[in-house]
């Protein structure tokens, strides 16, 4: 139910989906998602009945990755409409009302709103029809948002797999994968379209400290895929890139400047450094709504300071004294000149220049 | 009772002792050491009273540093002579059998051997004499092995706290700290002679995984010492001397070739690079026992590796696949090129070359 098949020869390897609908459950099917809490240690699917379960979900993080968060959204929309039932004057008030609660559910997440925008965009032009007709049409938008992802996501890896050569090495820090989007994942996209092409490499995956996205969910879905990967500790980097291993870094972004300056996870930018140092090609993989062209570089992007308990220990272990101060800035901004390449769903930026940024962005 | 106290404008600053003879407890006083098993969560002092306890202590890390592990046995032969409380003539035995025996407590810890060495060639020089006197003399050399690795411990200290300037950050990775050596540590001597000439600075620590030398001991025994100190996730490190945050990085370590290449805990040679990106110089405190001058360079230095389960969590704490394939190399070799200078109890060698190595170490 959760992975995806494709024609052979098409995309041909199974990678996770972490959101689908349903069609099979009860008479319209239902929103399902895997709880991304419970990963690695225990794999479990959890049903959405209820605009409120959409909500909670989205709240304590089951579905995560900010293109997988729109997806649950606007699937959301659906769900209130199959839970109220509503007689056929009224399913345009539900649909205000339940978008309006979902972008409740996590203030700073982009997709989010962008995605409930469409939804109640696609509502408004239905004008006064009725409700099961309404109903069809707002499921088929969802699954829009949903497949116009995944596409986006699989031309990604289309455009950036041949930079991973047979028998090379690739490094990759965070989660950029499957579990964060629609389908395949940004970075992750490139490995498993490599993967279908039949070719062998070997990844290393940065656990990624502190909240260990790489261990818990990339290394998982990896492994899941049948992709050879072995996780390291983020300060071991350095030495098996001293060691050759490495041939080629690729992470996702958060955010991206209008002259390449990228934002992503904590480390990120460290890793670039590092391969800058070892000669080795360093590449973002992101989609082109990641660009924000308001920004001319990365000096203007907020960096969010986490909570020192998550340096302090894992989960529930405590490692270091409970009073000792931490510093824990969630993200770091990688400068222009230490990126080979950005590899977006409209093919590989390169060399990372605000002109060339422009020309193709735009 | 574990806290060192000099004359004021001497070294006027507390510093962690891990291990003590307790001269108060007994009739001869009895072996007392810090359990750093349970630091930072717990502070709890162990006395030991049989060689057995000694031999556990040292096996299961109660006691750990090359340094101090060495102090722990040669007082653990005198624990030994008090628990059997030989007759006159069967003291040379007792010794004898004892060194062997804590021996086999840490087959690969080269100080373990050589301060037990040591006690066996004191007994050996004392001939027939009573059993009292021959105990006060033993306990004497334990004295003075304890002594000597603290003065060397000083005098690293002393040669080298100039490199942290007023207002300066310092990064450090690992624990090269009192915790390890008798007192004052290596790294973390710098750290302390500075403080003692109330010079202000910051220090910035790595929780260095995967086992969090840094984040258990480094911490707690920065905080206790009242220097300040931030506990940070190994990868932020890069970020951090972006900003402009670290003058110095200075840290321990475990053998250094004739060349001046160095082994030291995973992570180091990582954060060497980031430095030299960053122009930030990187110096190594180390005694002048560390080097080893059976090897031209550090090719010839074997890299332990580790259990993966060490990498896939913390303790208890599992974040990744049970059956996820892990990296688990414990140390790395950081060039001698990228190292600004060594701080020995001799004196800083700089620049780092065979010459200069050869001139003071020889």
């Amino acid at each position: 139910m959760t992975l995806s098949t494709h024609a052979p020869g098409d995309f041909a390897t199974e990678t996770i989906r972490p959101i689908w609908w349903n069609a099979d459950a009860g008479p319209g099917g239902v929103l399902e998602m895997i709880d991304q809490t419970r990963l690695p240690g225990e794999f479990i699917t959890i049903q959405c009945r209820t605009i409120q379960s959409v909500w909670d979900a989205i709240k304590r993080l089951s579905v995560r990755g900010a293109p997988a968060i729109g997806v649950a959204a606007a699937y959301g929309v659906v769900t209130a409409l199959d839970e109220s039932a509503p007689a056929d004057g009224d399913w345009a008030e539900c649909v205000t009302k339940s978008a309006d609660f979902l972008a409740t559910s996590r203030p700073t997440a982009v997709n989010l709103f962008w995605a409930l925008d469409r939804m109640r965009r696609v509502a408004a032009g239905l004008g006064s029809i009725p409700f099961a007709d309404a109903r069809a049409a707002l499921l088929a938008e969802a699954h829009a948002v949903r497949d116009e992802d995944a596409a986006m996501c699989r031309a990604i890896g289309e455009h950036g797999q041949h930079l991973i050569e047979e028998g090379a090495g690739v490094l990759t820090h965070c989660n950029a994968g499957a579990l964060a989007t629609a389908e395949y994942g940004t970075a992750l996209a490139l490995m498993y379209s490599a993967h279908a092409r039949k070719r062998r490499f070997s990844v290393f995956v940065d656990e990624t400290r502190p909240l260990l996205q790489g261990a818990r969910l990339t290394a998982w879905e990896l492994h899941r895929a049948g992709i050879a990967a072995q996780l390291i500790c983020d300060n071991m980097a350095a030495s098996i890139m001293k060691a050759g291993r490495i041939q080629l870094v690729v992470t996702g972004a958060d955010r991206i400047a209008a002259n390449g300056d990228a934002a992503n996870k904590i480390g990120t930018y460290g890793v670039a450094v590092l391969a800058a140092a070892h000669n080795i090609p360093f590449y973002i993989a992101a989609p082109s709504s990641t660009f924000d062209m308001s920004l001319p570089n990365g000096d203007g992007i907020p960096i969010e300071n986490r909570e020192p308990d998550e340096v302090r220990g894992f989960g529930a272990s405590k490692t270091a004294p409970a009073d000792m101060p931490c510093l824990n800035p969630a993200f770091d901004v990688t400068p222009a000149r230490l990126i080979k390449g950005i590899v977006t769903e409209k093919g590989i930026i390169s060399p990372v220049t605000t002109d060339e940024i422009a020309a193709r962005i735009g």
